[in-house]
């Protein structure tokens, strides 16, 4: 899959460490396999770490388990941070989080490359950090984006540190098992910026390189369970049974027919659910299973979200179960902020980019940290829109044409550009 | 829950012995968990062995891990086969499959006892071995019944004991740890009994003691493993999305509306179902499930089963999925030997115990033993139907009338009652 384009030297450095990136924890279908702190998760961060310290970064991992690759041009002066984040799903695509984190670098470099040889006289008014979030995919720990979560204040330190994955081991000894878990707060944050790829067709389908992110989906997220009674499925007589998967099967179905009662304009979806006892023979009893609604508009939502609870309630009566709401969490539409997405879009027009405004469907660690500071999130197109999914791809030339995106944010950023 | 009538002192014992061996596994809630070869099914298998050698029976393991108590009183001469298993599934009741193990002691040791009384001429025709099977609940180990299919030449063994438990732990490891493996190949059967909860109502609902079983329900088992794509579930557009959790849930749902379409002949279920990646922010590319239809009519089943086909193929093209066949397991309608059954009505009849002629729904262990030789299969009633459930109860008058009906059934089949 790899293009004919003739690269620049830094272009072309960039891209094979792209492909020097993508064999941590690679599957045979190309697609990596890199869930939070594992063993191929702790091997690229050590990997990272030699690529920023032979550019004279100074690499630190923070309680939190972010790493964090420090360069203070300007002594005792707040940082730029940009990043992303390195962790995956289970047989995942290479570009999901990585790309962005490697452009990072490499934009970091070559600013302070620029900086080295205008002296004096061309330092920048910022520094620069490079991060690489802990757990933003939340696959193998929930909630994802769990460092950035902790560095904004969002979430506290001890509760991350405590959560287990289903094996029951916990995020501090995931940590500690490959030695990423510092006693560093992190640097003081000015500004932010992030890239990643789209994950959707909007971008492709107008043949645009760069999307100017200007705020999320508003998004209800749920953890239901649904209780039923243990029974002999062979046995009991239908009228009898109190089938939690039942249940949850016509939940599940439910979340489909309202998306599709709202085209276009709500996603629903069921990523995982649990059976309990899950053996052939016995009626389940329990069953667990995380249901998303998410919409761009905040009253399409709150209409679906009605429907929802009221399809629940007909369940209960028709599979014979109680449905309990165990855990909600819910985000509104928030904006990037406006002085951000003008820069990016003044910057895309002096490289001659092709761009337009998009919303994320998807979180990312930016969407915390625009609480916290400015921050300037930017998309690559994603071919067929594919994502979460090993076939998951981006051409050389988006991601070059990313990086030089990139770049030039981070340099107007670091130079105080929105500061006045 | 203990009644206040008073028993012999042997129906006492074996009350007493009841409620002893309801303690390996026991759960707060009143249950069991005794998975197969988990350590309390091994504790329990050695309190059985204490209890049998002690009333001067042979122990012996089988290379399957089925356990045989062995009273020799005729050298040479082939067994009847008593017994049930005493495994469980997660948080089961109490008398499912143990109650006929200890019955089935119990009714030896009362034989026993009567020829040593009766002296030279007392003695039976028939030798007699309690059985413990190994596994027949399933839940760990697929298939169910599995001991006594390996016993009946139904199941290999090399094949039994190389199967896997979730966590990869294989029957003969399992088997090894609890130190239940033998080198034995089991005692060769002249008949079978076996006595069992019914897991139903309808004994208690017609205020009957004994239920006769005559003939299994037919059954078709199915593997079906449901093929989607993994994507993004917040960024993948609606109609991108090839959800396997959508699939597998319209099929759950499917199976249900099966059932209602034949009230009271059809039986369906999906008890065990799991999700590939199983990830809150990825749509699931493979979901696999177990899936049967259980009918006594042979024409409902098929009829049924051409049905569930049809709407499998609608499910494919509604939720843009596939759907595997990945394993079949079925069984006809097939009756229990006719002598046997009149047997035991006839012992019924002369004990004065309510009885009626019924269908197992569920599999037992005398269903792989009547393709061997002839068997007796007996039932006591379950307080409102409940099994496979913490709150599993039978009385203790009807396992102890079961007690007194095992007894004399087996004492006939010893003496040859079915030779002529």
């Amino acid at each position: 899959m790899t293009t004919q384009t003739a690269f620049s030297t830094r272009d072309a450095a960039f891209v094979r460490d792209f492909h020097i990136m993508s064999e941590f924890g690679a599957t045979e279908k190309g697609g990596v396999e890199r869930q939070a702190a594992s063993v191929p998760d702790g091997q690229q961060r050590q990997w990272l770490k030699g690529l920023l310290e032979a550019r004279g970064f100074t690499v630190r991992f923070d309680r939190a388990g972010n790493q964090w690759g420090l360069y203070e041009a300007v002594p005792g002066a707040p940082f730029v941070v940009v990043g992303s984040h390195m962790d995956s799903q289970p047989t995942a695509g290479r570009y999901d989080g990585a790309y962005g984190v490697l452009a990072a670098a490499h934009a970091a470099f070559r600013l302070v490359q620029q900086w080295a040889a205008a002296g004096p006289g061309g330092q920048p008014r910022f520094n620069i950090a490079v991060v690489n979030w802990f757990n933003e995919e939340g696959s193998r720990f929930k909630p994802s984006m769990m460092g950035s979560s902790v560095y904004t204040g969002k979430l506290e330190l001890d509760t991350a540190l405590a959560t287990t994955d289903a094996a029951g081991v916990s995020v501090r000894e995931a940590l500690d098992a490959i030695d990423c878990r510092g006693n560093y707060d992190g640097p003081e944050a000015a500004y932010c910026a992030e890239i990643h790829i789209e994950q959707g067709r909007s971008m492709e389908r107008e043949g645009v390189t760069i999307g100017l992110v200007n705020s999320n989906w508003a998004a209800n997220k749920y953890e239901f369970v649904v209780h039923g009674e243990q029974a002999h499925t062979g046995s009991t007589v239908i009228a009898d049974r109190k089938d939690a998967l039942l249940g949850a099967s016509m939940m599940v179905v439910a979340a489909r027919e309202l998306a599709d009662t709202f085209p276009g304009v709500l996603h629903t979806s069921v990523g995982q659910l649990n059976v309990y006892p899950n053996s052939p023979v016995v009626v389940p009893s329990r069953v667990s299973l995380l249901l998303d609604l998410r919409s761009a508009d905040e009253s399409v939502l709150a209409e679906a979200d009605t429907l929802l609870h009221e399809r629940i309630a007909g369940i209960e009566r028709l599979a014979n179960v109680t449905v309990e709401r165990n855990h909600a969490h819910s985000w509104p539409v928030t904006p990037y902020q406006p002085e951000g997405v003008e820069l990016a879009a003044k910057v895309a027009a002096d490289l001659g980019l092709a761009n337009k405004q998009v919303m994320t469907l998807a979180g990312h660690d930016s969407t915390n940290m625009k609480d916290l500071v400015p921050t300037v999130m930017l998309f690559v197109p994603s071919v067929d829109g594919i994502s979460h999914n090993e076939h998951e791809y981006t051409t050389d030339e988006d991601i070059v044409a990313g990086l030089t995106m990139l770049t030039e944010v981070v340099n107007r950023l670091c130079n105080g550009v929105l500061e006045d």
